[in-house]
C-alpha cells in the first residue's frame, strides 16, 4: 500500500446506489480508491463496506484532507442510515494486552509487535499476577501494571483497569489467556473493541481440563477461537478460527503445548485484522474482510 | 509396496521384547520386514503394532507361507496376550454401502473404488430408499438393495440387514450419510468394522439444521468427523476429523455444501486406512497408522 | 449469489474516479451491486475491476436490460480507454476438452461438470487418439471426436480443430493434458481462451520424464501449473499453482500419481475462475479475482 | 517422551533379518523401545532406521548402560556393515550459526531457542558483519563473533572458522541467510552437519533478485528449500520444502517479505529434526523419520 492512506469502514441498510455515492464522494473530495470490499448479507438486508484510499495525484478539486472528508460524510451516513469509520492507516492503534499467569499469547503478541507485524502502539501490559512471574519479558518501554483481583475486590479491579484504559486512551483491549471473566458492565464499555482468544474442540468439552478431556476422546483436531468480548461468556461474535492436527501419540501435555501454538497463532491473526480495520459487526456475527 | 505382501496387526500390554520376537518370528519363517508403526500408549500400558512384509528372496528356513506364519504367530500371541490379525494385503477387503437420500457419500466412494483409489470388493449398496432417487448411479455389477425402516418394522430389517451382511461375507459396512440409528444390537455386531460420518463443530451444536445453526452463530470453520460405530450414537472412536473454512459470505446453503464436501473427504479417508489395516482400538479411542 | 446476476470485468489505465463512474452508471441502469474487487497495478499503472450486480428491485429509472447496459457502457468505456466484458452469469460458458492418452485430467473435469461443480456446457472432447482408448468415459450427450495427428497433418488437424471451436461456438478450450503443443497461429487466435496445466517443481527439471528426476533429486514437493496458452510453450500466464507433499518413501510412480492429482485439481480450479469471470489478463500476467 | 531416552539411527544394506537383530540387541541390554521407524530404498537396497528406547523397569539382563550397548552394537553394526549413531536425548546438540546482513533467521532460531522450541546449546553466532548492525539481537549469554571476509581473506576467515567450530566442540553449523558461500574443503568437512536455506521457485529463477523476477513473472506460489550443504552451490541433499501463496496484488517487496516467512520456518524445521536425530543421509537425498 503506498502511504499515506485511509480505511473507510462502513455498513447501513442495503439499498441501491451506495457504492456509487461512497464512490463518488471520495473521488469529488481528492481520494483515489485502491481496495475495495463489501458484503450484501442477503438475510438481513444489511450492507457491509471496507474503501482502502490514498490522495489522488492532482484531484479536480483540490487536495484530499481528512477533515473535509469527514465533513462531505456526515450528511451521506445520514441519508444511508450508516454507521462508518475513518482512519488514517499510519497511526497505530492504541492496544493494552491483558495477561494472567500463561504467558505464551503475550510474549508472542510482543514478539510479533516489535518484528513490525502488528502496527500498534501498546499502551500497558496489565496482569493480575506480579511483574517477576514473567522473567525475560522483553516489554520495552511498554508500562507493566499489577492489577491483582479476588473475588471481593474485582469492583474495585475494574474500576482501576477502565481508568487506565481511558487514561492512555487505549483503543483496543487484548486478553491474551487473561484468566479472569470481564463483568457484564467492563464488556458492554469494550464492545467491538476487546479480542479474547479460548480452545475450541469438536465435539466441545466442558469443565475443567478440556484438553485432558480431548486427550480422553481421542479426537484428532484440536482449536481455537478469537472473538469479541460481550457479556456472554465465550459467546461473543466468532472472528476467526482454526485447528491443529492431533494424533494417538500425542499425550494431554501434548495437546495442551500444541494448543498454545494455535492460541497464539489465531489471536495474532484477530488483532492484526482489527488493528486494519478488516473486522465489522454484523449483529451476533463478524464480517472479516481479510 | 512390491507385491505380494501381508500386514500384521496386533496389540498387547507392553513389556520389552514385543519388537524383537516379533521381528525375529517374521525372520525365521522368511518374511522381510518393509515396514513397521508401533505406539506404546504410556497411560494403559497397551501396546500396538503395524508391521508389513514380502517373502525374503531366498531366506534361509524356506520360503514363506501364510499358513506356517499363523500356526508361528499363535503360541507368540499366546506369550504376550496379543490380539493380532494377518492379512494378505493382494486380496481386497469386502465392503457393504448403506445410505439414504443424501448420496453425495455414497457417489463418492463409488468414483473412488472405480478410479482404483480404494482398493474393495463392495458386496452391496443398500438404502431404505429406493433404486429410483438414485438416477445415473454408476453401480455397475453392484447389487443395489431396497431394505425400507419405519419404527415398527426396524427390528426386520436390521434382521434383513444382517443377513446380507453374513451371506455376502462383508467385512467392512460404511455408512455414508445412512440417516437411521443402528440399534445397539447390530452395533455391537459390527464393533470395529462399521465406520460412520458425521459433521462436527466448534463450537457443537444441538438438534436440527446444525449447518443452519452454525450459520448463524457466524462459525468460521466447519467439520466432519469419522467414528467407529457402536451403541453410542456419534460417540464411537473418532478415525479422522477435518474441517473447512467458512466467511462471513456463505449462507446456510452453503455451509450444507460446504459440509458435504468435507464429509466426503473425511469417510474416505477413514476407509482407505480400515482397507489398509492402519486403524487398532485402543478403549474408546484409535491408533492410526497413517 | 441470487439470480438472475451480471458480471462486469474491466481493465483501464487507472485515474481517480473509475469506482465511482461504474457504480454510478449500474446504479442508474437499475442494478444493484452484489460484489466488487478491484487491482491498481502500481507498477504499470493498470487498472482491474470486477462487479457482480443483479437487478434492483425497484429502480428509478426503470427495470435493467443488458442491451440498455451494453449501450450506457460503451461512451464510459471510451471515456477510461476500458476492456470490457459483460456476461449474464446464469448461461453457461461453452467449452471445448482436449485430451491425448492420459486420461485423468478430462475424467475429472466431466465429473466435475456432471456433479455442477463447474458450470459450463462441454461443446466436445476432442482425442488425437480414438475412442475406445477411454473405456467407460461417461461422456452422456457430448460428441467426442477423433482427431488424430502426425508432423505431417498438423496444419490440416489443427484446422480441423479450429472449424469444430468455430462451429460449435466453443468459448474456452481447455488442454486436459493434451500432448500435443498447440501451433503458434492457433494460440494466438485462442489467446485468453485456451488453458493448459503442466507439472512444475522446486528445482526445476528439463527433459523427458520430470517426476523421475525429480524423484533423483529428492525433492519434498512437486507441483503443478495452470496457465493460459501463447505461442511460449509453457510460459503463458500463470493462472493457479498448487503443490504436494513428497516424502522418501515416495517412489517415482508414486510421484506420478501424485502428480495427478494436482494436476486434475489445479486445471478444475483454473477452469472454475474462467466460467467464474475471475481472470483477467494483464501482460503476461493475470489477475485472479478468487 | 518419558525421560531419559535414546535415539539410535542406522543405515545397511537391506537385508531380511536386521530388524530382529537390532529389537533383540536392544531388549538384551535392557532397553524398551518406544518408538521405531524404518525405510526401504527398493531403488538401491539400501535400509534406514530410527529407534527410540528408554531404560526397560527391570531388565532381566541388569539395567541399561550406554557403554554396554555401544560395545554390543560395534560386532552387529560390523555383521549388517552399519553405519550407525547412538545418542543420548537429553544432552542438547552444540550448534554454530552463521549470519549475514539479512538476520530473519538468526533472530527465529534465537527466538525459538529461548521459547524451549529448539533444543540445543548455541556455541557462538557468527557473522562477516559487526554485531552493531544487530540491534537488540537477543543473544543473552551467547558469544558473538565478526569474521570478516573478502575474496582475498576467505581462506583465512575459513580457517578462523572452522578454529571456532572445533575448538567449541560444535556438531551442528546453521547458515542462517549467510551469504557466503562455503569452500568445497570446508563443506567436505561439514558433511551431513551443516544445514543452509535458500528461496526456490516454480519455475526457477537464474541470477539476481529473484523475487523480483518471480513477481515479474507472475507466480502464484513461492517456496524455500532447506538442505544440507556439499560443494555444490544450493545442490546438496534436500531436507524440507515449503511454499506461501502469491496473488497478483502482491508487489515484488511483499514477495521478498514472504519469503522471509517461508525460509524461517522451513530453516526452523529442518533444524529441528537434525536435533531430533530424524535426518539421514542416502547418497543425494535424505530420509526424513518426521
Amino acid at each position: 500500500m503506498p502511504e499515506p492512506h485511509f480505511v473507510l469502514t462502513l455498513s447501513c441498510p442495503n439499498r441501491p446506489g451506495i457504492v456509487a455515492a461512497v464512490a463518488t464522494l471520495i473521488f469529488e473530495q481528492g481520494g483515489n480508491i485502491l481496495e475495495a470490499q463489501q458484503y450484501d448479507d442477503q438475510a438481513t438486508g444489511q450492507f457491509f463496506m471496507r474503501v482502502v484510499f490514498n490522495p489522488a495525484a492532482a484531484p479536480p478539486g483540490g487536495p484530499l484532507t481528512p477533515e473535509a472528508l469527514r465533513a462531505a460524510l456526515g450528511p451521506l451516513a445520514e441519508r444511508f442510515r450508516m454507521h462508518w469509520t475513518l482512519r488514517d492507516a499510519g497511526v497505530p492503534r492504541r492496544v493494552l494486552i491483558l495477561a494472567s499467569r500463561p504467558d505464551h499469547c503475550l510474549r508472542d503478541l510482543l514478539y510479533r509487535h516489535s518484528s513490525g507485524e502488528l502496527p500498534m502502539q501498546v499502551t500497558a501490559v496489565v496482569s493480575n499476577h506480579p511483574r517477576d512471574i514473567y522473567p525475560n519479558l522483553p516489554l520495552g518501554d511498554i508500562p507493566f501494571h499489577h492489577l491483582p483481583v479476588t473475588r471481593e475486590t474485582k469492583m474495585e479491579q475494574e474500576a482501576a483497569l477502565w481508568e487506565l484504559i481511558r487514561s492512555t486512551d487505549t483503543e483496543l483491549v487484548v486478553l491474551a489467556r487473561y484468566m479472569q471473566v470481564l463483568s457484564e458492565g467492563l464488556s458492554a464499555k469494550l464492545r467491538g473493541r476487546c479480542i479474547n482468544i479460548h480452545h475450541s474442540f469438536l465435539p466441545g468439552f466442558k469443565g475443567a481440563k478440556p484438553y485432558h478431556q480431548a486427550h480422553d476422546r481421542g479426537v484428532k483436531l484440536i482449536g481455537a477461537t478469537a472473538h469479541y468480548v460481550t457479556g456472554d461468556l465465550d459467546e461473543g461474535p466468532i472472528i476467526e478460527q482454526d485447528v491443529e492436527r492431533i494424533t494417538h501419540a500425542d499425550t494431554a501435555e501434548d495437546l495442551v503445548r500444541k494448543g498454545r501454538d494455535i492460541e497464539r497463532r489465531v489471536l495474532a491473526r484477530a488483532v492484526a485484522w482489527h488493528l486494519q480495520d478488516r473486522l465489522l459487526l454484523n449483529g451476533r456475527k463478524t464480517v472479516v474482510f481479510a
